[in-house]
């Protein structure tokens, strides 16, 4: 049997790991093909055989080493059909499919025409339904709270308000986790607005009684009143949100205008997705390509690996791209406890 | 209302956690005092007050910063009724015990004589029933796993059979997590026993093929022929255990000697025990001691914290300490794929 | 007798480590005193005793324990009046200054003034002259080689021009080593510009051979004919540099334009400051120290110390602050060497 | 031209860096060829050609991807005329030899028979004379610092002594400063023998005053009075010293015996060899590599590569390997400031 894998969207923490447990659990009878670029090395036949030597020690690297891009098939119609005709012509007896909610909903889609598609949810963001975590998603947060704990020290010698924005544009998994691990001393993330004098009163209060502070922002946060404030249009992008690298820059500028304290911002971006997963999240992306590969052999298609507690199991593939799981107020209540 | 918090058995990394969670969440009206090194302290009346101060910054150190100590106070008469003497002349409204097996039996016989006690689960082990995790756990797995990605490259260079030991005297997680995350070509675990020749054709045909080979050993692992083979009976302590650091020195000796290929070992020991807590287990720490705090505040007396999923739930004091959680076949199956 | 000690200037790792090395070092009969938030705390007198255990593992701690400013009392006659009556009633036989130019030109004029100063270094940029190496800079230099790590394997997976911005306004040293030590395939620094077509030409062929590119660029470096292309006069600051976090984000958007290809900035800024100090950084601020106390007691005044190889040696307070130490045209050949 | 390079002795980090430091370098006529497992590889001819794509990314990787052994061809005669003849036949114009006393021994020897052969010298104890640091010790004290850092913890939460192990048999640069830059309460190193009893003193006045401490002994380390206490010789191996691990778990038992306090030990061994080397070790191997390429193409033959300051020099092969660069005095008296 010929199976192909392919991961899409942006890159994360652990992708290799799950290209090495789908190959190294296929055995015997089963061929594995690296499909390259996501959707786009369908369109192209671009496929690279992957045998055990080709994935020993791929697990420790960040990335994907079958390259990835945000190529969506469903978009055009000759895209469409060039799809279902590689398909058949590479011969695939399966395709397992490695990405977030637009890879995984070509995949549903692909698999409503028929076809033998299996899934594995990829989201730096966790905001995936019905999976308690997906891979990368620790890493991201390790990487974050490791440098908000390097952040502490400067602002504490420099008496400082320091900003530091992470990833997050819907959700704010990433923020409140790593804000939460590292000691932030307030938290704004998309799920809950605030407005500008809120966090005005936040800082006043922190920087009397402790002279420093450190504030972690979700790029997605935006202040409840950003129309009114925002005189230049032109820094909000197409989503309503304030662009790349804008939130903490923004926010640090009307911090310091307003409350007097010298305050700085960092932006952490790309580095959240780089480099080597942590343990954890090997481990989850082993299990995912070895439940995924499980998932084929039994012939199970049409759904997506997903992790319950300690237990590996399997959804519908729509289920897994119908919402999205943002931070409950629960969560948000208990980061609240440690705002000071 | 007064509450004693006490920390006891071996550190873990996340416990200076649990106690920033407790006071931070405490509130209006609740005086939290911290009980020196276990129960030892509350036999000698050592206790300190906590107050927000005292535990800034806390989380992010490994160790506890109440000490402890591995005295049960059930042992003796004398003791048991000093303990109970004590409790009521320092005037605690509710004890919080944060341990593991020990510390937490003597909580649940202090609930059953009818004392306010509430627990949380500690063990760098992860081998509590009816918890997903406890925190420190993850922390020794990537302390452990990247001891082991560091040794790939020397056994690599030299060509050698490379015997890595870790904690575990029972249950095998902290071994099996940190082998699978690192690609160790041979996991050996107390609950999954192998015979020294069954290890030896593992080697063989791993060397003959890749020239290197890293084994992961949890320290509780006895080969199933250990009897005939160990000679000298002075090298097994009382639990019919290889003494510490004895089975990774004990299995180099005996593979060298039967494969000819050259062994090092290596044994991890204390060194997963230290330092800063991953940002998982600050965070699980947190979660736990914020729920304690909330069973106290709710007046729900003989129960622990746990983690379901995503969920901090609590169950009876007994329920924790009931029976050790091994690791599954299930689990040991998925690590043999990658075995070679 | 009774020691001054102050910390000026930007904070550095491995500060906490001159301030231990000091106290430690100073033995029967000293008293040592620090002074808070630099030549601040000399006019408002703000100070506070230092015995062994105030500075009990500090040395691995960032930033500084008697917090930092960049005021600089010889600006006004009258603050220039107070250091001076201020140094008298603080009744200080000696104080050691340690900080960058500003702080240590500050401590000459004093000094030149007849007063009993001793300097100690620091810069996290490495540009003073006559010492090899300063305290914060391997620091820095780690921070950064471990972020351009981990960014290979996203610009890789998603075959993008990645640009890294690191500190350094006029002397590239931080870029140059860990542009070198991370493998960066371009390093552009402020001592040796270079033209947007040359960069662009680079970009190209690295593209079209590998299909990702590294580029490490210091926050001082500047194209050679910015001021033909740069129409918004705007983003230029008082110095003549493109505004903070301005080089990553100018190149991005210029060589994105221009060659095509996707590209995407990270801006490291205060990360590289924060956090832990290296084995390395930690002795050397440890040696600093010994050595400053060893000058007060030998009364060898208006001295700084300084690394001349693996030895402790003193130099004349304004040889130190007499010229910036740039990158030698020879290493930068060597660093070409690895631009491809 | 035809050059070989080959790495001998036991792996280092930084290795790698010098081998893509040598290749990147080398330029047009030059074919280089990697000698697999070091001089075993020239009587064998194992011998692979090196492009610059064989070497891309390798300097971040621990080990040699070379392969090492340690294997002497001048210790028999029919090696010896077998190493001359084969180096004729693989038709080298010139051998770099990265190495040890060992390797480089082999190397002079080599060169006074009239072959073009370089140096470059490697070892992680920073024993080489002539030379200021050596690649791969800041790494092994960086690896050694981060452990003990890790040990404080625990050691401090159950009041214990904690004795780590680290590499060093007859020099003591490694444990020193992995133990200064840790805050080691006490130094244990070859060139400065001290009795059990003076030992016992310091770890006596240390717990009494705080109730926990780290010992910081390397391998080679000998307590004075060793003949005497140690009844059973067969734990002291040919050189004198107490067999590999022994000296920790040696040390803590007398400890514990002779003061009460409950003591444990850990030994470090090969931790601290493998991994990723630091930045600065990066740098340094590259640099070593550039100028050893740099050597051959000026023909100054005979000759190895070194630190001094700053700046990468060269000398007589002969003046590596003539003594061993120990740790002097001056520096153990520095360090004896913090022990208590």
């Amino acid at each position: 049997m010929r199976i192909g894998i392919l991961t899409g969207g942006g890159d994360c923490p652990g992708l290799n790991a799950v290209i090495r447990g789908i190959v190294r659990s296929s055995g015997e009878g089963y061929e594995i093909y690296g499909v390259l670029n996501g959707w786009k090395g369908m369109l192209s036949k671009d496929v690279m055989k992957l045998d055990n030597e080709d994935v020993e020690g791929i697990h420790i690297l960040g990335g994907t080493i079958l390259g990835t891009a945000r190529v969506n098939p469903f978009k055009r119609e000759e895209d469409r059909m060039l799809l279902e005709k590689n398909f058949k012509e590479l011969g695939f007896d399966a395709l397992i499919a490695i990405g977030g909610d637009d890879t995984l909903s070509v995949a549903a889609k692909l698999s409503s025409l028929g076809y033998p598609v299996v899934g594995v949810p990829k989201t730096i963001d966790n905001d995936v339904s019905n999976t308690d975590y997906t891979f990368g998603f620790h890493t991201a947060v390790n990487v974050g709270a490791d440098a908000i704990d390097r952040l502490h020290s400067t602002a504490k010698s420099h008496q400082r308000v320091m900003i530091v924005e992470l990833m997050g544009r819907e959700a704010g998994w990433i923020t409140i986790e790593a804000g939460l691990a590292a000691g932030a001393h307030l938290i704004l993330i998309p799920e809950f607005p605030m407005t500008i004098n809120e966090i005005v009163t936040y800082v006043n209060r922190r920087m009397k009684k402790n002279r420093y502070m450190i504030i972690a922002v979700a790029e997605g946060f935006k202040p409840t009143e950003l129309e009114e404030v925002v005189a230049d249009k032109s820094t909000i992008d197409a989503f309503g949100h304030i662009r790349l690298g804008g939130v903490a820059h923004y926010l640090a500028e009307i911090i310091e205008q307003k409350t007097g304290y010298e305050t700085r911002s960092v932006v952490l971006g790309h580095l959240l997705r780089g480099g080597t997963p942590t343990a954890f999240d090997r481990i989850l992306g082993t299990r995912y390509g070895v439940e995924a590969m499980n998932l084929v052999k039994k012939r199970d298609f049409g759904r997506m690996v997903a992790l319950k507690g300690n237990e590996i199991i399997s959804i519908p593939l729509e289920y897994g791209v119908a919402t999205k799981k943002l931070v409950p107020f629960e969560y948000y209540k208990l980061a609240q406890i440690f705002f000071d």
